[in-house]
């Protein structure tokens, strides 16, 4: 029997997303849960585990069917052998050999890798880095997560961790960052620290959706704030264009809702400190896939082995 | 009649060298000219095929014992095309089609490109960093020069500019650097900047070799100069390594000659500012192929074609 579909499944520290795509990546059901309703690692799995089961069901279809399960996962996870280390944002989880488990309930192959690496794969095959060679593509939320793409290919260093752009130290003597160094770009822009900026500024808590909206219409004190993000953001960028010559950098993520705003300022910071060879060819792109880039990347990873 | 050896070429903004290999590489014989002692550009050309000449007819050999000529060369090349962009430290050359003209004039197949790309092939294939998948290999000298493997192979990216690590910029209110941007690595630690520092320090010219030879017999002002080098190239170094994943950083030009009290003050800088697992895993290393690498490394790329 041909298999005509694959599941993804994309977890975040607020959703779990479990769709069912066809071979061309099309979503064609979805449900989505809350993460936190899971109160414990095993609820988590068994939540996953029955999801996929309901999502597979529901379209009348058997286990025959579907080519496997690709899973995207919000922490450091050794893709070759399937283990996830942690994550940062759910606790109770430390090296969980979460492929062998799944593949053994499920009866199914499983593919599964870190978000920031998911989303670049799904931004480069279908989104806006189609076609481009060497690539970098950011996740701009609560931390800042990156993935890079080297000749075509996913390109993951020895301990699949390369891409950590948030983590470029970008002032000897700046801010404590989460990671535990001093200056790090996600020191700098961060969510929390723009909108800790914007309460600053504004008198009274203040969403970035709203912060966004604010300096689409013009707010000069609005848009002073993203300025300043695009900038340190423009900053640490060049450095990466200077050292590998890139095609394309691709931004998503919560904060680029922030628009022209923020990316008129990456471009004029960037191409002021990079080297001009490298500034010139560089291209910057909003995201494309938006929400789905998760799943589509999920399915796209499980579909072309990548992780082998 | 079989081919059995390569000339290889090392031009410096002080040295021209040229040198006859077999094909492991083994020196057999060199010649070492005074760049300045040609005053254009076509004596220059001409320098290099007279000199290539005449270790061909010292050496009793033919052209068709030679398999062909690989050059390093100190500024920006397109290694596919073989054009000279410029050389920033040698005057008169803009857009030079040097592997074209040098192969009408000797009559035998030419590869060339930039120093710090065939320094890293060098050091990849024969030096500190043979085995290891992915390597950045820096030349610390009046410039901050570097090279990147990826993956076991040369990543040029897409103008054959990556490897630019003098130009990771580590303070945004940093010192202007030649580039014309700020705070770039090279504006802190370019051999310029440390002769700067060891003057001002010690109230008297002071050379790097000097220096280098005060920290090592214990004085703590040489030691204090060197340690601060460290600290800088170990700050911006730590960005590359969350962003790579590197396997491996080798460090070679004049500076590395300050030797173990340099190479100790970058990996502290280094592990206490990068990412643990990144941190972790990478090694450290001083060049080995030490003046000889520009040499070999024209060699290695002109038998392995890896411009092609």
């Amino acid at each position: 029997m041909t298999k005509k579909y694959i599941i993804a499944v994309d977890l975040g520290g607020t959703n779990l997303k479990v769709a069912l795509l066809d071979l061309k990546y099309n979503i064609k059901d979805r449900e989505i849960l809350s993460t936190r309703s899971f109160m414990e690692k095993e609820e988590l799995i068994s939540g996953i585990v029955y999801s996929i089961n309901r999502v597979i069901k529901y379209n009348n279809l058997d286990k025959t069917d579907i080519l496997g399960i690709g899973l995207g996962l919000p922490g450091p996870i050794d893709a070759k052998s399937g283990i996830v280390h942690f994550f940062p944002n759910i606790p109770g989880w430390k090296e969980v050999p979460l492929r062998d488990i799944l593949k053994e309930r499920l009866g199914l192959p499983v593919s599964l890798d870190n978000d920031a690496k998911i989303m670049v794969l799904a931004e480069h095959r279908l989104g806006a880095a189609k076609g481009f060679a060497n690539v970098l593509c950011m996740t701009l939320g609560t931390g800042i997560g990156g993935g890079i793409i080297i000749g075509g290919k996913l390109y993951r260093g020895f301990n699949n961790a390369a891409g950590e752009v948030g983590h470029l130290p970008i002032n000897e003597k700046g801010p404590l960052c989460n990671c535990g160094s001093v200056g790090c770009l996600e020191a700098y822009i961060g969510n929390n620290k723009i909108i800790r900026a914007a309460r600053k500024e504004f008198k009274r808590q203040i969403s970035l959706e709203e912060l966004s909206l604010l300096a689409a219409n013009g707010n000069k004190a609005a848009i002073k704030i993203w300025c300043n993000v695009g900038r340190h953001l423009g900053f640490a960028l060049a450095g990466v264009v200077n050292l590998l010559n890139l095609d394309a950098i691709v931004m998503g993520g919560g904060m680029a809702n922030a628009g022209k705003v923020l990316f008129d300022s990456v471009k004029e910071a960037l191409r002021g400190q990079a080297m001009s060879v490298q500034g010139f060819h560089v291209k910057i792109f909003r995201a494309k896939l938006g929400n789905d880039a998760g799943l589509i990347g999920a399915a796209i990873m499980m579909k072309e082995g990548a992780v082998l």
